[in-house]
């Protein structure tokens, strides 16, 4: 099973469990944003995770948690994003790139911040004027180093 | 004056001043990402904040202002970016974007998190194993509607 | 059922019934480019119009009015686009982009139309030298704020 | 004088004069979409507009009313805007490309919408949830022919 | 039936009935080529046509009169073609491109020659050197209006 | 004198001399469509034109005659013409260039039409409706060879 | 059968019979690089040699016939070719690409080489310090020509 | 002095001197390919082969004999070349990649053509039928080995 | 078969007999880094190596064995590769390429390093901050030569 | 002074002294790759090492030795290189790519090889059959983590 069909597999699972995300990462004990990524097959699952996963959509297939278990090749579609939610993320890179090199650079020095010693999370903040989304990227410091 | 050029002024200033950008977020009273997004001629200025800005780092040039104030038209190289620093966040919108969709509209519904009524935070988070990077954006929900 | 076979169920219905988009517009109280957006999969429908529009057509099939509902992934084929009525909308993007930039910030400051706020609408409009296509986009404008 | 050169001087007179694009439509009877684009070196001028405009903004220069009739060459940058105000509207035509198409050629047969016989206009729709950004296109419908 | 089994079924049947292109054209009255780009769905037949086209080829496929009449989407592939007939044909559009605008529009005025009011035709000129490839392409001359 | 001052050069001339292509043309001996081509630096003139087209426009400028005569480098900007006038020919290519393909190959067997051994001519024809563009290119037939 | 079944069809029987493309080339009284392009469709066959083809491989299908017979339309995959020893081909164009158009048309006059009055052989040259590939380019040199 | 300006002295010396590449390549001893080659700035000359063409063109400047030797960075302008010459080079590649890389691994084994251990010459042929020309590649045959 | 089945099947025998890149570089005596290339079908294997890989996965199909043994057409997807792993190999060619290049130009002269007579390992190295990825890349120089 | 003139001061400074990459590398205790990198313009020096630069080319220059600090924006020209010496490295990526994901995440887990916690060694390896070029990368390993 490859990482498009246990994709597949586990959408449908979800949606019959009526499980959203937060159930999910709370029944597996991890961020429902991690556990959003690895059911699309962009992260791999330690095999407790895996065997959690399947436990909590009823799914008891030793080739999905071989599926899950798997490392992912990562790649998508497209230097330009073109989903209009997507877009604006790569929008707001272009955008404040520099701005963004610029002040972390000036907080920490010539390095960068890893996108693989990192977490994310999503949360909904309620405003009268219409709620906002406000995501938090958090990723350690990667200095660069002479040699 | 062009924005590239007030770029290289305000960054000349900012060095002789040596002042960063808490200083001179602190200076006009706005976040410092949203100041050096201004000095990087990504956002306008509203006059105040302009007129502010030249204050704090010295420079007391009318065309400079009226740069500071021109509405920008915002473009970047390339649709791939390669500076490592900037290519992380790239990667992270390439990785985990279909993912945040997901996540997002499971907890608002069909719609997107808007890149215009928006506002961006970096913090330095201490860590005894390095420390970390901490973005976090903050972007009105904008729903689809039927017409 | 996913959006492609939605679309191809859907045409194919709208043909046997002979309804054209403003039948199928007034059949659910809607914007018959509104319907249409959402026959193409560009769009989804709140569960009543769903039903309306299965209804419309004589579809009582619950795979395609969960499909009506899903939230699209947006996506098209290539930068530019080929097909000569759809090209000349990108080349009017293209030619007049700089101009509608700067009469619109000319008139509401510095910000944007949004295209998710946003509602549109196609007339025929009787010309003796040869009928007119006039189109009308209708989208809240959305300033940038500083923060 | 080249477009460019053409459109610096014409930018620069008008913050000179203050005179807004309405203005300067109203100055020569034309649209101040059209007059705009004119100015941004996307449209010829014929003879007596192009002496109202240099007229208009008190530029009595040869060369700039010869520029100003001068057919252009159109071109842009890239395939896929970067701006975001010009960015949504590439996607306006992304997402409701097909869409349009099929309203349109429903509407009149199989053909197009001209982008030369052709005009637009932009207007302000005052919203209590916030203003509206109103574009109207107007082209001739051109059928296929067969030969 | 979509326009690529189309025009799979009426290749097959040209072959089988040997029928060239100015048969055909000659069947339905019209010329070789506009039948031609029918047949690879590149136009849209008229019923009349579509009907003709089908009794010329001995297909009485409602199917196929139905995609010989429906609109079509016109597609290619890639930017540069690479077939060296077809690539000849793009390089005469680079080379003389400019020539042309130039040519096209001291003779006719600010404008464009259109794509849609358009017809053109192949003919074989014998020479002793070598015969030669003759094109015609007539298209309605389209000015740009001020509006 | 490189190609583009050469250009320059020319089209001031042209201007000041009040001389359109067909005189120019007139005044070589040759058409007007390969005089504007050679004048774009897309063509290189032979030694007695190349002294005709300086004598006919007052130039008498030995570096300018040299630059008539040097063997161009042929370049143009982009995969997909923008300026509406030439991308319509692109369209056309596009549109009609696996039609022309058969269409050719089937009168003359396996080949192309060489862009090289290659002549091209611009008409006005007249029409009620709207005058027409007639563009007809000819080049010879060059078969594929086995060998 | 199209040029791909073709293609398979043809090397199969190639490995079946332990004919190598020196074989095939006498079997037909070809060049073997010219009958290589054929069987990997991108030439097409004349009827007699078509058939030796078939012959010479053993297979009497009149459907594999017409595919060697049939006019290709020639496409690769991408702009940069990737296999090493395709892409060392390209270099060569790449790096001796204005090296070979000067010393060319300083031999020949303005013009190019035929790729269609092309003919092309490979050989290896024996040599101690390591065998060496030969390959030879013939086409016929076509003038540019006022017209 | 860089390569572009080397090139630039050195091609107006040659004109003056009024030597063509067979001259040039006979007073340095070596072919004119690779002369002219080194003089395009795609390849170093020795140090006496650079003392030995500055002296043929009577050009005693020691920064342009330190250009001559300096190893260039090879680079050529995008993907798919435009001009003629060129592009019918690169054609070729396209069309008879695949078919040389069966015919050379069949006689050689798995490997490539060194483009590095690699000559190139160039030859016109008499033709009756028109006169061709002749392009040599030679190269080390290099085998992909097991380790 | 072809190498992307060979591909499948080898992967799902060394998942089934438990033996690593280690084991089955041990098995036929190459490198590991060398046998993984030819399972994934980017190198082909000698006859003797080939019977070697089939035994050791305890596979005895002579398809896969002609598989391996088959010259491979190397190709990969996009010019910019997704995965993070080989994006950060394609970072540092981007960021280290031209200091490499003079690196190795100042010790060997003018030339290259081969990437056919070439070698690569990989090696995990202990660090107490954290294991180190040490990959050594060897290959031939090989000069440019002068002809 | 931006790191493109610090570049070309370097450089010269660099032959007038006649220091080469191991010279310059020991002045300054550190290896000559990454002081090439420094004096390319892709890394920072801290502020010792950019006094001891300067020193050891006999350059007092201030601007000079702020540029070597500065933290540079690291792009390349290109998604796929052209020079040969750096296309060999892209190419090694293509090819080898998977296989090294495949060894490193067999070895080290799911995770990547860090290009920043990076270092870089390239030797001349003697070898009677043409000396061999070794480069030695090395880089922290980063494993995914789940959160």
């Amino acid at each position: 099973m490859d990482k498009i069909e246990m994709h597949h597999t586990l959408m449908a699972a979800r949606a019959r469990q009526k499980m959203n995300w937060d159930d999910l990462g709370e029944a597996v004990g991890r961020s429902p944003v991690w556990v959003a990524s690895v059911c699309y097959g962009m992260n791999s699952a330690p095999p407790d995770i895996a065997q959690g996963l399947a436990n909590a959509l009823g799914l008891e297939d030793e080739a999905l948690i071989e599926a899950l278990k798997a490392y992912p090749t990562k790649t998508w579609d497209g230097a330009v994003p073109q989903d209009p939610l997507i877009y604006r993320l790569y929008e707001v890179v272009g955008v404040y790139g520099p701005t963004l090199k610029d002040v972390i650079q000036e907080k920490f020095g010539d390095g960068i911040m890893s996108a693989i010693d990192f977490s994310m999370d999503v949360e909904r903040e309620e405003d009268p004027r219409g709620d906002r989304v406000k995501i938090t990227m958090n990723g350690k410091f990667l200095p660069y180093k002479s040699w």
